[in-house]
């Protein structure tokens, strides 16, 4: 592998710190087709989301992995697919994407996909657990509480839930914006949040945590866990509001926060990758990557990673691919990177600036050990 | 013509779908340099607009055109524009463009430029006319209109003023910003804000619509017409404050109007194309360019136009150049993109990530299918 | 050199017109990787600042000129660099940066680092001083003032103070955000303002201009004495909030500003510079230059460089260094901007878009003219 895998970027056990669970089912082509998108909406019917980049790198990477050329069309891509069963088809592509370690976070519609435990059986490798704070608090809801015993129920429920986990994450960029008080709520606050929100819940049916003062005590008690915490920042599905998702918004939260040592983790930041790439630079307790971005810019995914090797320490920089569903996505997100990175570094040595020790010693520490550092996995196997 | 372009992207009959007329006129240096730029301030005599990215390339691309060598200086490329007189430049430039349809938008200082029908005549292809709704707003208003009247009166005129338009055009980021509450107003409301409207008018002598409650108005009724709606973004002369230009404002309106069905499309969008790429990702009703920034960014256009192409599904990317007056804008509008493209595809292909007839089908798309699916141009001559 | 430096940009005699003196004194290891980063916190154990963009180019290009071969380890590089000494140190990096006048911001923890006079003994060419209006401001109060007397004070030392400076600057943007009101504050409010704030520097022992009412009365009387203004814009240490730190939230200032003929020169402006570059072509009267942004970006420079190459016309586009402390920067700040602009410029000759002409031309304004013609500088020596 060596012609292909300048600096032995191929070769990198990965650790993807930010990813979910693989689709356990097959799926129709409609089902798929709105997986590869971040849109929430039903694919118009004078298009397909196959025309994109995210859909072009899977026709072109993922199936050879299935057996067939590169840049099949979508209906023989898919036949293929249904052919070989999901189940053949997740082993294949989570094994060829060489990642060795997973941290899955668990929060969005869970029952869908692999747990973690799953996802380490189909992929030969180890899967632990990232906890989203929002998900514990309206489980804690819908269990039972009143409001004024919601705040030592959650700071309960967080505990037991995250016994073995490696990180929390947290989704107030859904939820609210990044663009909130950073402060810490004080408890009579909470509680009267809680009250709002249970009754809402009453009303409503539905449990869903979007109170600001509720989503700032959700993450000040992940603060207080002292487990790395994870944000999700800029580009999602629509529910983000993404004027709202600068990573730049957090800078008081950060500054607040920066006395506790939590490692706060700034997933995606796409297009705000530079902004987060700043604040990496300047507070020791951020870090970033540019995991969704790079699925979903397949080609142009070489300039995105370019873009975030720009002021942030070589320290502060990770990897993750952020895949839910498709085991696609989970393939591309190490093969995008590691191409990306792989270009980018041999772009350095060719120009004469970096030595081509620098350039394998900097995919290594992105690749894998920085998150191994900050999460706290020991060395890699 | 194959070996200068890959993916026939030469012969693309290109659908030009935000552009306004040529000028009909001889220019002088003055004139033209004041044409060249998005300053509306005079040149400083310590400067000229020919040492700019867009200068350069009109130097370049449009000097052969007129029968010289590349790169003349400017005195030379004038003295040969005023020898062959402004009928011939016009003719020579549009024709050599190869654009194949111009939707030609009149709102702006319409009576100093060709009009469609002219421009079908110059350029020897359709041109079909795109309608802006403040032009409209205000003709209303000059013509005379009591508060009560107002909003039938602009509903009858718009009807009957875009009979047979193509689509209607805003300019609200110019006039308020796209910071504005999404929401259609209610009729009193109309009638109140025209009402100072009108008083204004009186008092100041001058018709210029620029109270949000008016320009929601006018977009909610331009969405009512149901012909595909353009908004100017970002980059533009200096009366858009560039701030409250980000397409990314436009969340609220763009969900109030997806169940209309009306295509939104987002006009040049630099530096804000990333978001705009974003917003065409996930609402099946946005559409974008990067018109206006192609020919201003001249040798960088290739850049801009590759960070287009990232989010957002081939289906929804469009062509335009935003030429106004000089022809050189027009004709490097088509030029530059093509080059951008054929560029960019080239790269793609290149590395391994795409073939070369999906590098040729994307062109087509981007270049003029897409935009004659939404705008319903039937198929290409 | 002609091999080495196409058009002759190896030769521009630069205008540094934004820069920081040298520190005259050796660095421990520790100080000087607090010095090549612009986070002002403690390095953490588990990192180096030596792992960074910065860090990788300081060990490329300085270490030979250090007599040194390329990429030593970071020991190596700090033993050489303390054998040679502080004084042979800068003298070595200053004289090989080719810089040919540099204009000096004292404003800075000026007592630590180079005075003007003694920079230029050092690099043996002409240093001019550009004066920091915070820094005037701040003098006035701790050298006594009363409230009423303050705005008489500060004109009478501002005048005195700037006698021979060429420029000077504000750091508005990091005691408040470009975020305010652009109006002149009336005499009353200075007054009342200034009042405020000795009570404060009384209570507090800590004399620092904060209040937006006395920023914009230190601006605006920096305008009335007509030299050229500098404004930090963008990346900066972590008392800068970004967010509120975008170029264009200056327009309302720049629009009052330009009756004045006062050139407003906008600094650094990463990660914002394509704003930058729209501000500068649509306003007769902004400039700016991404100084700080391409020594931080090292490696990927050329990209930062390239992107200020957009929308501004090439008369209104800087150089400087932004250096402050360790002569690396300074040396860097020529040698990166150099090797971008060689890169970027033979880019659009080797793609037919530009002549050698144009190239070696605009590499002369941007290197040197502009900032002579700016600052009133004279011909070059």
């Amino acid at each position: 592998m060596s012609t292909e895998s300048p600096y032995a970027i191929g070769e990198i056990p990965l650790v993807d710190h930010h990813v979910h669970g693989a689709t356990a089912h097959d799926l129709s082509r409609t089902e798929f087709e709105e997986l590869i998108t971040e849109s929430n909406r039903p694919v118009p019917g004078w298009m397909t989301q196959f025309d994109s980049q995210v859909g072009f790198a899977i026709l072109r990477h993922c199936a050879p992995v299935l057996g067939l050329d590169p840049h099949p069309d979508p209906e023989t891509y898919l036949a293929r697919r249904t052919e070989l069963g999901a189940e053949e088809v997740n082993r294949r592509l989570l094994a060829a994407s060489g990642i060795g370690h997973f941290l899955v976070e668990t929060g969005y519609r869970g029952d869908e996909i692999l747990d973690p435990a799953r996802m380490a059986a189909v992929a030969g490798r180890p899967a632990d657990e990232v906890v989203r704070l929002e998900a514990v608090a309206e489980r804690v809801v819908t269990e039972g509480t009143d409001a004024a015993g919601f705040a030592a129920r959650f700071e309960a429920a967080l505990w037991e839930r995250s016994r073995a986990a490696r990180g929390l994450k947290t989704i107030v960029a859904y939820r609210h914006g990044l663009d909130l008080d950073p402060a810490r709520p004080a408890p009579a606050e909470v509680t009267q949040a809680a009250g709002r929100w249970l009754r809402e819940a009453e009303r409503t049916g539905t449990v869903r945590v979007d109170d600001p003062v509720l989503l700032r005590h959700l993450i000040w008690t992940g603060i207080d866990r002292g487990l790395p915490l994870q944000f999700h920042i800029g580009y999602g599905d629509p529910d983000v509001d993404l004027h709202r998702s600068d990573p730049l918004l957090l800078r008081g939260l950060i500054e607040l926060a920066e006395p506790s040592g939590v490692p706060l983790l700034l997933l995606h930041c796409y297009p705000f990758h530079r902004n987060a790439g700043f604040l990496a630079q300047v507070y020791p307790n951020v870090y970033f990557d540019v995991g969704l971005g790079v699925n979903y810019t397949g080609a142009r995914s070489v300039a995105v990673v370019a873009e975030s090797l720009e002021l942030a320490p070589f320290a502060k920089i990770l990897f993750s691919s952020d895949a839910w569903g498709p085991a696609e996505l989970h393939h591309l997100g190490a093969l995008l990177w590691r191409r990306a990175m792989t270009r980018v570094l041999a772009g350095f040595v060719a120009d004469g600036e970096w030595s081509e020790k620098q350039a394998a010693r900097v995919a290594a520490m992105v690749g894998a050990e920085n998150a191994r550092r900050v999460y706290g996995l020991g060395e890699s196997a």
